[in-house]
């Protein structure tokens, strides 16, 4: 058995949380195990080396996300590897020019796919009639997630790092001609892996407190406001350390959600989907 | 640091590709670390412990949660921790009668979230237009996957075990009425987490080989039809060995999306949706 690489120096447990959380919002939780330290260690990372990854590196990656539930195994997703430099530039181009897409020497390409099921049906004479429905999307657009949470996971246990692009929903129908998706076939979202390029090192993004998302028995969002009005200047800070500005999450979610402006064309998703097959019914 | 605990007998990194593909499917992959063998060793548990969990579980869990990637750092999730017997009950009820949501000691209920996004715009006396359209439920719905199996793959690293319950959104409404859901959130799927009940052992279940789910560069299912009537035989000697019958997996695909009657009600998904306050524009 290898040993667990990691990408960031080694950090103590208490430095792993307060990282995740800042200082005043540590949970008390169990003792970390390697696995645990691998996932609270995530950080999304923007800027590759362009070496190539070790053989056997993609077939682990889509076995981790292979195991991976899925509902009633039906299997409703596919991943497309994507290493050519002139196609990671067109998907770089439809995903608002994210140069990391390009850096990274792998791409993994996340589909909702039901064309498979239509394919088996086609050739017994049949029908998928409950691929018409919404349902069916979700499962198929939860179960790929649920896959490409693995297949993240494991590349940072195997040193390599992550970026997830959700603005290949830019164009939905651009990323399927440039993939050769069939019908009732969609990219959800790609993901980068790679090795970090040490000259620009990314950091744990602290996340809002645990009780602010987390509920027991019934939905109750306690002291939100409070709790939100302190991860505000959490997050501001961070961003200073980043170079990033001195934005709060609040006015990021205002600028995201705030009007449908801040969706980048996703807001014709809905077409976009019906254009690819999927009536959600 | 803890160790790793597994809740299966040790298996050798062959032996557990060789479980998860079969020996004819086995791809090759680099030499596992303890990361990806917990992730590869996972199973689906349906036969629990009533032992309640260590102190710090669920803390631990949701701090896994949390580390996972989020769209825009939106973190458009949120997740309920069942633990009354009374509620597990009735959800229970809900999702077809699973006996072992009542057995679990926790259900994690994960919600697609955008009512907290609509409450701090309230409080500036805004609305979120973003939150009317379909792919800000698709970010909610990502990214609390993604969240999910960062605490599936925290609990097994913690010798726990899993199981998603699609089936809670069999009736979307009256799961949020049990919860106590605002407008604008919905619960897509449950966890069950608990210990394994070591009388009813669960194996591992054998998985699509590879190339039918991976391409490269472009969408390419090559010989899909052979592979798969292979893997139907692969499924039918599992199940035969689970004393689940022989039914292979082309058989179940088609029993479950063949007619909108193997949705189980969920063909009203979409009404269901509009109802909890979702426009899905």
């Amino acid at each position: 058995m290898s040993s667990i690489e990691t990408a960031i120096p080694a950090l103590t447990d208490a430095a792993l949380l307060r990282a995740r959380y800042g200082a005043e919002a540590v949970p008390q939780t169990a003792k970390l195990n390697e696995v645990l330290r691998s996932l609270l260690a995530h950080r999304t990372v923007r800027a590759y080396l362009p070496e190539s990854l070790p053989p056997g590196t993609l077939e682990t990656l889509v076995a981790a996300a292979q195991s991976a539930a899925s509902s009633s195994n039906l299997q409703l997703w596919s991943v497309i590897a994507v290493e050519d430099a002139g196609c990671k530039a067109r998907l770089a181009q439809i995903a608002n020019r994210q140069a990391h897409i390009e850096q990274a020497p792998l791409l993994l390409v996340w589909l909702a796919d039901l064309s498979r099921a239509d394919r088996l049906a086609a050739a017994r004479g049949l029908t998928m009639e409950g691929g018409d429905y919404l349902e069916s999307f979700m499962v198929a657009a939860i179960d790929a997630a649920l896959a490409a949470q693995n297949a993240a996971a494991a590349a940072e246990s195997m040193g390599l790092c992550t970026c997830y692009i959700g603005a290949l929903r830019n164009d939905p129908e651009r990323v399927a001609a440039e993939l050769g998706l069939p019908p009732r076939a969609m990219a959800l979202f790609g993901l980068c892996v790679g090795r970090e390029n040490p000259a620009r090192p990314a950091e744990i993004k602290p996340r809002l407190p645990q009780s602010a998302v987390l509920s027991r028995e019934r939905y109750s969002p306690q002291d939100e406001l409070e709790l939100v009005a302190r991860y505000d200047k959490t997050v501001a800070a961070f961003s200073r350390t980043q170079g990033m500005g001195d934005v709060s999450w609040s006015d990021r979610v205002f600028a995201r959600l705030g009007s449908y402006k801040g969706l980048y064309g996703r807001e014709r998703m809905r077409a976009a989907l019906k254009a690819l097959g999927f009536d959600l019914r």
